[in-house]
């Protein structure tokens, strides 16, 4: 598996545009644009959260029912979010004008918003977009570039990645994009990550790859804790490398989903280290563990603190709040079997040895802390399962940007 | 029920003392002392966090086994969490000490401690601040508020409140005093409340009272969501009243029930409204619940949020925040059912009217959220049940406090 250039566009047969609509933002693009020459498989997954937006309960349906899907329209202007009846009739809508325009079935376009909550979308200026999307798609990596930057609200940078396996003597590709750590005039967080792949592979291996992934690299970031209500990943296949049909259970199964791995975790990545007023990755590994699941819940609990999060934006090698934070997790351990440990490419340093402190020079620790991606490694020294987590700092930029920009 | 002045020496028998002992800090109290005439039964609550300080550990064991206690001995320099056997053995040292000084058993002493996680106690220091406790101590008003003073952190002011109600034709009062949403030179927030009472009360009366009511009070508050290794509730009852002993289950009971409930929640209130950084106390009611479970997993979510705290703090009507919060608190709930309103001593304004916003002026939300107290009331209108929340704004103070002052 080697990473290379690109995003959404890399695969064979995927193009992509990003326009400006005017949906919110004048002067910038706030549509994007992905499509497929071919029909695709799809996989897909959501937001747990009870109130679920417009976008997410149409493809849920689509993903679901749908045996194959061509186009993906994404505003980064309004969330469609809490608009009810009214706000879902807009989702069909928008898929039977770009069914009309790419010539395919409404039930194969889906659709991806993010922004501002509660409003209702201007839908002849969604229209327009479609028809200019049309116009502009193209499958090189500046057309990636261009739809990547579309899907951005807050984000300070986009984020994309692409990888290439060799699958049965075929080159197959995946690539993505994602926006996320994003608030808008007045409203949440919202992540998005749009996945291409020319993969030949069932419908029911892309799934089952797709939501298995999801645990160990979406759902293991944080930047405020706040689960949105438009929280989507796609995933789209048009098997356009031409390698044989990739079933659930087999090697080339086991490959593609290494490197599937590879673009979500990639992308989650990008996502927790551009999360709002965000200085530095905070990355939290917990090693030694009894299950997968113990470790994930303690270095989950470990990069949401509000707590932890301030001490690294101070570069502050508060150790106490990292334990506590252990502590609360739900997940049981023994205090007094754990080491700590602090590193980042400005070296390495243990803090705690046996739950108390060892004498550690507060300057190197310091020092360690004030790189732009600092981890945490935790042996609670119960087994061998591990388990890694990624948020960011807190700092006076998220409070800037979610409390004073409407006051 | 009455509220009336005074704190931890407001009830019959009761004395108090604050005293510097350069614990941490100079040129300030830093060592409590809450002291019975006479033996005392006694109820606790503590930390649920699996990383718990020594004296949470050695207050959970007296208030097991112990008959009777007659003295707390608070430091609020050094939390003595994170401390291994030999910061348990310095619990055992500081009873030993005070049993001697206060001529009672070392099993009739409880202890508090907050501040600084994972440093040892000065142990010469703490015996000298027992005797000056001693000294000092006296059953005024004025002594409690010194004790009140001394248990403070970071906190901006002190805690007390006090109620009398008649049982039994006899007056009883109970007052406390607490300390909350502190957060110390490297460390975690942690919150302190003693109350004492002169009821006649049954030890099994005494702890399923409080332990009851935490849920509702003390449990129902948060500041950053970091649930301390320290948490520790007192509640000491003398019997000076002279009224019948209470037992579970009657009219007297029930009437000793509500008022420290009052007690419970005024000190849970006074904590939230004085978190780090806050500049409003944010209330949260979730009414028209199926249960009160439901209601108080809804309300609690809604003042936990980083999002919904940053918009207080910024004084906006940011609904679709709260509605998130709500989606996301594990609590089912049919979003579409669900009106909103906003409330404070400036006016009461509604939002939303079943899940989509109303015509509301914008100003007048302004307005309503400006004030340092606000409440969100949801309802969610499918049953009688309801359930409150306490929480606070999330501002640049609460950063600078967490994040900038070591680095």
């Amino acid at each position: 598996m080697k990473f290379v250039e690109g995003g959404v566009t890399r695969a064979a047969g995927f193009e992509a545009a990003g326009v400006g609509a005017q949906i919110k933002y004048q002067g910038r693009d706030d549509m994007a644009l992905v499509y497929s020459k071919v029909p695709c498989v799809a996989a897909g997954t959501f937001t747990t959260n009870v109130v679920k937006a417009a976008p997410v309960k149409w493809d849920q349906r689509i993903v679901k029912e749908s045996e194959t899907v061509q186009v993906v329209i994404v505003n980064s202007g309004i969330a469609n979010a809490c608009t009810g009846t009214e706000g879902y009739g807009y989702c069909e809508e928008t898929a039977k004008a770009a069914a009309e325009v790419f010539q395919v079935e409404m039930e194969q376009v889906l659709i991806g918003s993010t922004g501002v909550i509660g409003m209702q979308l201007p839908m002849e200026r969604i229209k327009k977009g479609i028809t200019l999307l049309a116009e502009e798609k193209t499958d090189t990596l500046e057309a990636g570039n261009k739809a990547a930057k579309a899907i951005m609200t807050t984000d300070t940078r986009d984020k994309q990645v692409a990888v290439e396996v060799e699958i049965d003597g075929k080159k197959v590709t995946i690539g993505g994009m994602a926006k996320g750590s994003g608030m808008i005039h007045p409203n949440m967080c919202t992540m998005l990550a749009f996945i291409t792949t020319d993969a030949s592979i069932s419908k029911e291996a892309l799934q089952q790859a797709l939501s298995e992934d999801v645990k160990d690299t979406y759902n293991m970031i944080s930047v405020d804790g706040d689960t949105s209500t438009n929280d989507t990943v796609l995933l789209l296949a048009n098997a356009m490398a031409g390698n044989e049909e990739i079933k659930i259970g087999t090697e080339n199964y086991r490959i593609f989903a290494a490197a599937l791995h590879a673009v979500n975790e990639t992308l989650a990545k990008k996502m927790a280290g551009d999360g709002e007023g965000a200085t530095a990755l905070f990355e939290a590994k917990v090693i030694g563990a009894e299950s997968k699941q113990q470790a994930q819940t303690l270095a989950k609990s470990i990069v949401c603190s509000n707590l932890t999060k301030t001490a690294i934006a101070g570069h502050d090698a508060n150790w106490g709040r990292i334990l506590c934070a252990m502590g609360y997790s739900g997940a049981q351990f023994d205090p007094e079997k754990v080491d700590l440990f602090f590193e980042s490419k400005a070296g390495k340093i243990k803090i705690i040895e046996n739950g108390t402190a060892v004498d550690y020079s507060e300057e190197e620790a310091t020092k360690i802390l004030s790189e732009e991606e600092v981890t945490v490694i935790a042996d609670i020294k119960s087994g061998e399962a591990k388990g890694t987590a990624w948020g960011c700092d807190l700092t006076h930029g998220y409070i800037e940007i979610n409390a004073d920009y409407r006051s």
